[in-house]
């Protein structure tokens, strides 16, 4: 079996249905992945450990997701030299706005990539991720080449269903 | 000399002039302190011993103060069972909004006692810990009455000078 | 029958499902409580009467919850020189926005220790005062202590169950 | 000297620059009043006792003006059924929105009469407070209709001069 | 039959639902009203009229409620020196946030009175017009008190439930 | 002298050094305007006189700058189906956040066509009728081409001398 | 078949239920339109082509509707020198203030007109294009006219509506 | 002279202040990278050009800066698979929020890595730029993990020379 290349680390496992964005990008780019639960508050040293570890797995990116406070991605970072992506979970009475600033506030010298909130930032935080190993290899580069031109077609498609939606009336 | 009651631990040294508020209050109420620099993202072993260790240094309330992601208090609680109380700093683009909101939208199970941003916050960071400790110490109690005898009064003052000021118009 | 160690003050009966957090939480703890509505503009005296002799009936802590322009955790804090926690209610229009603004940003002199918006806010609020009255009951020292590898393992046991619907896929 | 028929009641001293467009407008309209410091959390017995005595001495309007939490609007007006014109303050950390929330977002029961932040809402206080009045002072009724008109005389002045200067140009 | 005292002008007719809690209010006070629909926008005309012939109709209040861009009150308040009421509706994309600015934020010479956003709005801008017709009705003001006591004896009933679902636990 | 195209209708003449980034733009396009001082809430009558005479005068297109509420440029609007630009003014407590919901959030039936905050807003509201009056003017469509044309190379220079600067180090 | 004189521009199918809103306007004026849907991130190229070639078509005004980032109208006016309108969506965490503040705050150089967030905003992008038209249409200065009168009537016949609900009652 | 490996691309030569805290971490690190300005909406054929073409020269990761409506890095995602960091710049009425709402906030299928607004957010788009290059250069690797040790030594230093400081009281 494959060693995983990408960790999500999920401050709880209620952000599962989000990042399932995130698997379904990497599965189809047959990208190997690591998926944990591990809160920045409730046990910071499981967090600690999988973090600081994550380079003998041989882990090259990051992508954290949390909500309302989302210290996660900030506390991973703080851990590690490896780029840390993160994505702000919807939900709580401010929706995400306050899991947004609180990921991309970063101050100066730890820095954190982040997202859009919710499932758009969870499906381009596993093509950032993608983009970011396509640089030392070029079949990565080729998929995601043809990724652009299908979302193009896609685009296509249905602007040609409305065309013919349009016509028919 | 008195072992310190009150941890106050800052991201940054730039936010010492802010927290001379708490300072002010601390030495008022003759509270013995310490007062910290260490960072969540730049210095998390020194911020976890530091954390870890107060208890055995006497410490009985921590305060946080941190600016723009300003993850600093909750990764403090997530390492004591302590109070831990949070004053969101100023400034940045945001000017203390993302502070504010990383700090109070803490998740359940690790409590931060978020108090107004910038010097106000301050102010009541110092006195909070000192309400925490007259809960032990009857001495603490008395000198806090006085202190709301004396604020009232100094609202007293203000009025009668507003109230001469009119006359002599 | 013990008497009560936290008076749970709240502006309306409508804040009393969210407020059950705090209540689970202390009875989980073992900490004798007081349940009260009272709201600091339709029932001024009876939240002055309930706020003021609170120390005589044992109280050591009051947590405060309301809702939109959310004067009451002000209101009772400028009573008494106990600590007083405040819990915005989610709601109305702004969904809380408003009650996080008028409970947090207290001028200086007379401190409130704000928690997050809601179920969350409610929960450390208990495990807030909770904090506090550790400081002087090593009992709860060590409840809290447990409380916390209980968080732990519950990520914990997240992860591990993540793990396994992984592997089985 | 006659009686004060508004009663002008400040959170802090430093209100008192902004709440001098309230006092211009109601010299100018010739109403006595009265202005007071007095703080909802400092001094909360002298705002009771302020609010509650109002009646006896003819007062017939409050206008209430406080910053941050600004619950002093609401204070008041829970302890009396004379009309409450709230003014936020703009200033600290988020610069009068705070305020505006506290003020406007008042629970049904307890109606709260909010104008703009600063100085323009200053003024319009005032103005409101006479509107009031004038429902039964027709003198105060023909004074409102000249200052109407000076205003619509006012911007016709600006105009002409806006037209002299491009026609200079 | 008695002549209308207060006139309720809505910006459309899907504001009605939220403006029967003003309607409720002053028929629980006996006071007479017109309720108009009259768009600031769409029906400029009629409003101008509405408003300016409301003193001859013996209007002394008037009560604007609109959403989104809510220039109505500022609209008709530009037309009247009668007291005019704000009450911003929820609803549209930002939720009544929009119409609260719009309705506050009135630049000086011209004053709206803003209530809170939706149906507390509602609900208090009828008792605030009733809080300024008391000031020359003796048993309007009788009944003010009366309402106010009302509402303490709500809140200590709802207490008293509390207390009563409590003990029975 | 040739008659005025574009109408510039101002709330207030402190809105005067905004809108010259208007005047400027046109000047440069050689386009005909009128320049006018009229408030909404202060002069309404002669704000509708000049929206509703101003198609006799040969305007076809209205600008309309104000701040704070800025109801303007909907009551134009309201008065006129000439295509109306909307240039929310930045300063107050709220900086124009207020004015641009304002503009922007009309209800449906009366368009007002906002453009950005402040200066750079006020310099597109040019342009922007320019655009429409181009519809019908084929040498302001030139003119517009050698105006893009104009920006590319002024991007191009300021490029340019970034290159040579960091040659130069 | 009539050549079409507006473009309507969406950055995805899913917008189409809301610009029905400026389908419905533009047939009931009879004018006609292409409606197509181009992403100005996944099919950059078709947008360039679509708004490029628009004058060629008989375009003469462009409707451009986003969500989230937005940045549909932007990269549309860029391209052109028509006049550019632009209708954020709601939905996402932030429910369409992203759109809205990418939308309207462009830089000086290329205008965008914006209108209201959703429905409303669909709605009066459409009567804006006409009444852009109508500059050069005096049937349609006509139609607008007969609309405006019918807005007036629609508000009054809803007004009566209510008199009779409430002479009912 | 060695081959460029990354792209910096600023909307505006304002911006170039701001940015030199990217090139100060660049240089530090040794790291050779091109400096441009071209906008979005001012120079969209130069901006598809240098992105386009970028890959050919060596660049490995782009880092865009805009203001406001900031679309940059959003369009220059859409030309390149190449990894793309955003930094929003400071300023305008808005003071960056709509900048960073512009780029964060992608649909999903192009991602933009987002960072802090303003000089924390330069800085650590520099830093991260590295993290990505060093995942493919151990030397890169080796200067990170020392950076990071120096962060943690002046926080150090700066602690340090606090409790001299307090020390000296």
């Amino acid at each position: 079996m494959e060693r995983p290349k990408v960790l999500i680390i999920m401050g709880s496992d209620s952000d599962i249905p989000v990042m399932q964005e995130t698997v379904k990008v990497l599965k189809e780019f047959g990208i190997s992945f690591e998926m944990r639960v591990s809160s920045a508050h409730r046990s910071p040293r499981k967090t600690s450990f999988l973090v600081s570890s994550a380079p003998e797995r041989g882990i090259q990116v990051i992508i954290a997701a949390a909500g309302v406070a989302a210290h996660l991605a900030g506390v991973v970072a703080a851990e590690t030299i490896l780029p840390v992506i993160a994505v702000p979970m919807p939900g709580g009475a401010l929706n995400g706005v306050d899991a947004l600033y609180s990921m991309v506030q970063m101050p100066g010298g730890i820095p954190v990539a982040t997202m859009a909130i919710g499932k758009a930032g969870a499906k381009n935080a596993g093509l950032f991720a993608i983009q970011i190993l396509a640089l030392n290899d070029s079949s990565l580069t080729a998929l995601l080449k043809v990724h652009r031109e299908q979302m193009a077609q896609e685009v296509e498609g249905k602007d040609l269903a409305l065309q013919q939606s349009l016509a028919a009336e």
